[in-house]
């Protein structure tokens, strides 16, 4: 049972159970996690506890919804009440959360089990994780949200929840060919979240199916005063309705300039297939605005300053305490004038307002996920084809494709217009039957 | 230097340095502390920084205000950034606050100087302390604001953050001869501070004069979305007017069956001198509301379902991290029937209507503020004249009158009217002015 969709199913047909969920997932975890390294803890005793309380429900016919009894994964910069939050800190590594962030909470009374904490990159940043991807144990399985991505991949949980401020939801979930969503920016709430770019900064769900995706977006998404006050759609409704082709448009410009060969033999095939799939025309080549000139730079001010000063003080007081990346990072961020982050905010703005204009005539925008498949484990890889999405707010799908380059899977990424998740997952749902693409267990060697 | 006022005012005159204060607060540590362990943990270095940071700041004429460069003491259940927040649970020894509760953040604004974390009854309820009464160390300090209320009376401290939910402001302060106010409910905020009944969880200012009470108060209170929208008066400037006599009513009922001769005969001498010393006429006697037949009963209830409420998982899970007395609140909560807790709440409301109308024609009531002076250090003493105020949310300020029993410190409460902080202040300070009180060090053998 590798998706949420099928598992629920199996549940409302008795043909499965939460423990036997569980105990799937904690098997997988025993064949792979000494060599994946995708959590910093697991509750085994838990999430069985609670996978029991879960099927009692189920027997006196309380099923709360989708979610109910599926065992997930929450990255380790998310309180979860009564677990350290240690955000990959060594000093806060016995910080324990008093209440669930808001995520947690709306996930806890949707009936998911909590199997443990996945692996994040130090305060949400780049530096190299202990996480290997499964698909090759010497390459990187991305990062921030490196151990949800990497656990996905080996089926050691049904979804995930990760968060992106560069391109840290797209980017591992790709590198890992798991199926990631970056929602429109404000609509997931970040209470109770360790931030690093509270401007930028976005929880979102991964998992295995795009399906999936929608079934974990609903119950995370919603109005807590600090979101976006808009009703959400019922997107998991929405994607029960047949498909037509979705509108996309293709993306050229740094999106393909900065793509490797692979990556672009990769969108010259995806392309094909789903043009004979049926696309609605055009699959036009869309301009972009000439905001995206300075956008990864522009992008890299805001999360330095921001990380900055947040991190300030305790970078002052326990510098061991932050490595390298974040560290440079944060002294970046300290150097920068303040007029220059005011332009940075600014621009964030007037390139949010350009988009929407640019997405207007489509379902989505279409182009590779990455810049690469996964690189080998020194780095968390290129996060330019994520980053200008964190940087407008717009919300940003990969997907995995069933292409691999030396065995790592290569995915594409659909791009949403602001707030219309509901076009872009069902845009996507249509990209995914049309491929093919089925949930593939990576075989860690 | 022993209160706030009088060090503010050394240290705008350049008499003293928030260095000099720190240190003279750090060698009274030193003299006192192993015998009273009032700290659960003391950042000297911090501290010390702090203090030259705050003094190079009044070298440049940038005074924030009375408590810039005033070294102050936090109750453990207070999140103070970088610092764990225990609330007296082993679990909890190692959990680091990623930002300041909302009280906290202010008193830093202020320019406040925190010397450390002083010790709270577990989980602020009713669990003997490791910490000693420093005028008898057979003897309780009083709880659950143990640690402050001691640090204060040996000068560990100039003023310390309290909280009372039963009595754990005024009666910690009545015991170790200190003063303390428990402000109206929702005039300070809760925001970061972990809860014990969030009905009647009330943070407020501990110190050693009145006026130290009005200085802290006065940064401590305002709107923050969770409190009372109301301007909150400028109780420092009210202060330093010339007071008029207030008009008190005398207590009775309750507040004099439950007293032992001690405090009856305190209380017949007090009221002696301030009638001598002018107080308005009528010290009358006040009759209570019926509702005070069942007061004590009815803040149990809603005290003990709200404990079972926050902590009924952990209590589950950790059994071992909850001490008897707050255990057997918890169980009591866990067995209380919704209609109980509901019948309560409903009381709460009609009896702090009632109050309104019986503190009409008054300042303030006045009643002593323990029924005994500390006793053994095998409970925390009894709550019973101070958990009316904390069901009622009416400010209570309890005052050292100079009296003593068996070298123990007697003290009187004064009850305010619903917000009427402003009052409730200046009338104590007439008393504190009539009664001739001075901060007194306890003498630690």
């Amino acid at each position: 049972m590798k998706t949420i969709h099928e598992a629920a199913a199996a549940l409302r047909a008795g043909r499965t159970t939460p423990v036997e969920l569980v105990k799937q997932c904690l098997a997988n975890i025993d064949r792979c996690e000494e060599k994946v390294k995708a959590w910093v803890f697991i509750d085994r005793a838990g999430a069985l506890a609670e996978a029991h309380a879960r099927a009692d429900e189920i027997k006196r016919f309380q099923v709360r919804g989708p979610l109910h009894g599926i065992p997930i994964a929450i990255k380790d910069i998310f309180d979860v009440f009564d677990w350290p939050t240690a955000a990959g800190s060594k000093l806060w590594s016995q910080s324990i959360a008093r209440q669930d962030c808001e995520v947690v909470r709306r996930l806890r009374e949707a009936g998911a089990i909590f199997l443990g904490k996945t692996v994040t990159t130090a305060y949400a940043s780049f530096d190299p994780p202990v996480t290997r991807n499964p698909w090759n144990l010497s390459h990187t399985p991305g990062g921030s949200s490196s151990g949800s991505a990497a656990a996905l991949a080996v089926g050691m949980c049904l979804g995930a929840i990760g968060s992106q401020t560069g391109g840290s939801i797209n980017r591992p979930a790709s590198y890992c060919g798991v199926q990631g969503l970056k929602p429109t920016y404000g609509l997931v709430s970040c209470d109770g979240v360790v931030p690093l770019a509270p401007s930028m900064d976005h929880p979102g769900p991964m998992g295995r199916s795009v399906r999936d995706l929608a079934i974990m977006l609903q119950v995370m998404a919603g109005f807590d005063g600090s979101t976006i006050q808009k009703p959400v759609p019922d997107y998991t409704a929405l994607l029960s309705e047949d498909a037509a082709p979705p509108c996309l448009g293709r993306v050229r410009g740094l999106f393909e300039d900065l793509a490797e060969p692979a990556m672009q033999g990769m969108m010259v095939d995806v392309c094909a297939i789903l043009t004979s799939g049926g696309l609605r025309p055009p699959l036009a080549e869309v301009a972009l605005p000439s905001g995206f000139g300075t956008v990864i730079a522009d992008h890299r001010v805001i999360m330095a300053v921001e990380a900055a000063a947040y991190h300030r003080l305790r970078v002052q007081r326990h510098p061991e305490d932050f490595p390298p990346r974040i560290r440079s990072l944060i002294d970046e961020g300290l150097a920068c004038p303040a007029w220059e982050y005011e332009r940075c905010l600014k621009q964030q703005q007037r390139l949010r307002q350009q988009m929407v204009q640019c997405l207007e005539h489509f379902d989505a925008l279409i182009m590779p996920a990455t810049t690469s498949p996964a690189p080998p484990a020194e780095t968390t890889g290129n996060p330019a084809f994520n980053s200008p999405w964190s940087f407008t707010g717009l919300p940003s799908l990969s997907l995995p494709t069933g292409h691999f380059a030396d065995g790592l899977p290569l995915c594409v990424q659909l791009v949403g217009g602001w707030g219309r998740e509901a076009s872009l997952l069902k845009a996507a749902l249509w990209c995914e039957k049309a491929l093919g693409v089925q949930p593939l267990d990576a075989i860690v060697a």
